[in-house]
């Protein structure tokens, strides 16, 4: 395994001569910048395992990379020995993260394309997976950028924005989806100046988001997510972006923990709040936030991690839900890459749908 | 310095016979439970600090004893002589933490007891000066219950609350001033589930309030600040209690940072919302929040305290302020030892205070 250093990076990228997919390890910062160049299945379950690359969209492109580069040098010269070396290769890169959706997306998109093309010979299937796999990562910066671009047209030069937890670029591959407004505003001379919530307790916020925005030279301060609303009391935010898990049919939205609480803030102080949601996150099926089950982590992680030593006493009771649901009336809009949904988001996100059932470009 | 390990203690306490100040040592909470036994004056002003004893009325109560223990054993004969000696360990102990109100408060508080006491004997005024320190130590525990009790009143068997930082009995010498309803209530066999927000980045609610809920037996339950939101709507909170550095005349309250957001999501979720405030803490020549000076601590605080590593990355910018301000408008009540001021506060705080220049027993 190669380590390289590097100031200018894609989330997840694919080095074809070298047969390698390139990571930023994500565990080790913001304290180490460290490129990780993994040649093996081994290597890049592992990666995907350990969180060395995380956030669904950069995992599933991680995922299609890995299973394009798994069976690239197979020597199989028919379908069926082909197929059987692909299928192998892709159960075992779905056992890498059982519950990440779209692991298992990426994975069954690209046996998709595989059988598509099984009538083609098995250099030409190799060809188009790697295609399909560059389209799986072309699309998400496309979204990405489309985000971006929506919720820039919601902004002015010089503007105070605040963002909780890690819907940034090291989630997905290129400008994430609550910061793609923030990059797309840097490249165009906005200087914005980004509020950071650390977002306890895996501090997703001052460990990533303040990483990638410091590094890209945005005008970013990081503060304790019990600060929020004096920033905001202070006048000196105008705009709240954060990312999401899952949104309602009814626009309530899932997402990090103390989300809802931010909404509630930036509600109470009359400041606009943007939920950034690439349509693959919004579940039409789901009515309400109240169907959204919240998963409970260990105690553990509030009590001990990160820490040199145990920080409250043994024995102490721990509540630690990883995500919250906001509530619809505290969102301004709902930003896709099809468009803007305002409320009332039952109606505005089936425009969205419709939209993208329509085949329409984005 | 001796080191002795108890679970039943008041915060600070006077061991006459051994000539000792004895203090729970409050930088080892909540891993090690650990009394101080303080002789020398030079102990004495090092556990000031050191934040070993912390919280302003704890902190003036040790002041106090110190004082005491340091000219109790003075061999002067004459007034002017014993005078001299006190006012040399007044002075060195006030420069234990230059910017502790409550420290000067109380060691003037003594000096104007032996001023009272000129005419009599240096054992007399010995005698008095004990009893001065004694009677501070009185009157906290009075204010402290007294608080509690009307607390107490607003509430009933079985009701969930929340609390922010540690205005607890470690801060005080027993029941705190925001634990103290909890604690009455505890005596009386209400069964109070209490949440207790970490508070970020000094954790004093992990590491002391906590702590101290735990050890009293009351049901306690740990949370980081961005899950206040969460735990109200989920309907587990019937009451907010909070502690306070400082009441303007119209009500509005400085506390420690992200109390005027738990006071915003109360407000949301139609919880009350209750500041505890001894009259000491309130201020009728400072008119509204905006003449309270917030105080700036180091960003190391929030990027490297408690952590095994640094958690942010080299170079960020950092907004830590100790404080904020929680508007009036969203404070239900403020609880004082001489009753429970209600809106509008710029009335009936004047009431409060009437009713303490009128001498009247809390």
């Amino acid at each position: 395994m190669d380590t390289l250093q590097s100031l200018n990076f894609e989330t997840v990228e694919l080095d074809d001569q070298k047969n390698a997919l390139v990571i930023i390890d994500q565990t080790l910062l913001p304290n180490k910048v460290v490129y990780l160049s993994l040649k093996t299945m081994a290597e890049i379950w592992q990666a995907i395992y350990d969180l060395q690359v995380r956030g669904a969209p950069a995992i599933g492109i991680a995922a299609a990379y890995g299973l394009y580069l798994g069976i690239k040098q197979s020597s199989a010269t028919d379908f069926d020995a082909f197929f059987a070396e692909f299928s192998k290769v892709k159960k075992y890169l779905a056992s890498s993260r059982p519950t990440a959706v779209n692991l298992f997306w990426a994975l069954d998109r690209m046996e998709t394309c595989l059988m598509k093309n099984a009538s083609a010979s098995v250099e030409k299937i190799k060809t188009a997976l790697l295609q399909e796999a560059h389209d799986i990562k072309a699309e998400d910066i496309h979204t990405c950028r489309a985000i971006g671009e929506y919720g820039l047209s919601l902004l002015k030069p010089g503007m105070g924005l605040l963002t909780h937890c890690n819907a940034g670029q090291l989630a997905t591959v290129k400008y994430g989806t609550a910061t793609a407004p923030m990059y797309l505003g840097q490249e165009q001379g906005y200087n914005f100046k980004v509020f950071v919530d650390e977002t306890r307790p895996l501090l997703q916020g001052a460990r990533l988001t303040a990483y990638e925005l410091n590094r890209a030279g945005i005008d970013a301060t990081l503060i304790c997510d019990n600060m929020a609303a004096t920033v905001m009391s202070n006048g000196w935010v105008n705009a709240v972006f954060v990312g999401c898990d899952r949104v309602a049919a009814n626009g309530d939205t899932a997402n990090k923990i103390g989300t809802s609480g931010v909404a509630i803030l930036a509600h109470y102080y009359g400041i606009p709040f943007y939920v950034c949601a690439p349509t693959s996150t919004i579940d039409m099926n789901c009515q309400t936030g109240r169907d959204i089950h919240i998963e409970q982590r260990p105690a553990e992680e509030i009590t001990e991690k990160w820490y040199a030593q145990r920080m409250a006493p043994q024995g102490i009771k721990v509540f630690n839900p990883a995500f919250d649901v906001t509530e619809n009336a505290n969102i301004t809009a709902i930003i896709t890459e099809y468009g803007i949904a305002q409320p009332p988001f039952t109606t505005s996100l089936k425009d969205i749908f419709n939209k993208k059932l329509s085949g329409k470009k984005i």
